[in-house]
């Protein structure tokens, strides 16, 4: 069992922090998105969509979609929880984790895609109004979070989970995006320290 | 426990069909996303999101997001499962829902938001250079709908899962979305009639 990936894109870096905060270790082997490997025959292969990362499996098997290798890995090894145990727990994670992904690590991946030179070969046509579109729906949603973790320690309630995880990947990914994360947003900032001084951050 | 919805969005269907295809039975209660219902101040606390379908529970508390709603009622109601059993199985149909979702549906949305007069109040500011970006991808997303059907009877595999549902409600959004569905697609046009055909197809 191994996975593909880019060491440097979001996505990937998502499932190392998982696979950290879980103790488990599995095999990374690189390929470098900015040369378009991920584009190329036997890729593609394995993954028609031309995304990584992707777990393939001792069988062959392939799984692609970073939630999904996670997910294999949550039912495999349940402790430590991430993903909820509960009805109740699993369906607030999953939603949480969702509006991270969806409200707040995409539209910083647009803005990045559609504004950042090199980028060009692989958003095609970049959009640059679309990109200035997603601008204040970053902020929604860094707003969403400031209330939200000013009520509890973790994005999703009183314990950290995968949804602490994609929010500390799309924060950070604002750097390269060039968004300037508010210092007003004194709790997303007490939350980020926290989290990105976990030792799984480094993964 | 009660679902707040405009039953006319594609969201909201996926949570119906979801729940028809278990056997629950939850009221649904209307609101009007074209009259922007979903931004006023009530709904707002609910879902600061301000999207539908949200689930209320009878202890006030709120699931959005209509993956998290279907993985609640999953959770409590496993028979008939529709999102795997074994880890595999979970990994599987989470790799598809995700690409039915995160590949067909959002970009046939992205198109319909971005290029219909109705959406013009809702999507600020519409971006129709973005939406005729999304045209090629709905077209690849079929491509991989197409190959995978062409190998076995459901999006993820021998059996009918939640992948299904997000692939037909998908699929029927072409419509007023005005993207045609190409005959060439017989293996996506096969599956079509026979999952628009399961009675849960007109929850």
């Amino acid at each position: 069992m191994y996975i593909i990936e880019d060491g440097r894109a979001p996505n990937p870096r998502r499932v190392r922090i998982f696979l950290a905060e879980k103790n488990i270790d599995v095999e990374c082997r690189q390929i470098d998105i900015n040369e378009l490997d991920q584009k190329d025959a036997a890729f593609s292969r394995l993954n028609p969509l031309q995304r990584v990362p992707i777990l393939v499996l001792d069988d062959g098997r392939v799984i692609s979609e970073s939630v999904a290798i996670c997910r294999y890995f949550e039912a495999l090894n349940p402790d430590p929880p991430l993903m909820g145990q509960t009805p109740l727990e699993q369906a607030v994670i999953e939603m949480w984790n969702r509006r991270m992904e969806l409200n707040l690590l995409m539209p910083i991946a647009q803005v990045f895609r559609h504004t950042h030179p090199a980028m060009a070969e692989m958003e095609v046509p970049q959009v640059p109004a679309w990109a200035e579109a997603n601008r204040p729906r970053v902020q929604e949603a860094l707003e969403i979070m400031e209330t939200q973790l000013a009520m509890q320690p973790f994005i999703a309630g009183d314990s950290y989970s995968i949804a602490d995880i994609t929010g500390l990947v799309a924060v950070q990914f604002m750097k390269p995006a060039r968004i300037p994360l508010e210092d007003s947003l004194v709790n997303v900032g007490r939350w980020l320290q926290e989290i990105a001084g976990r030792p799984s951050s480094i993964a």
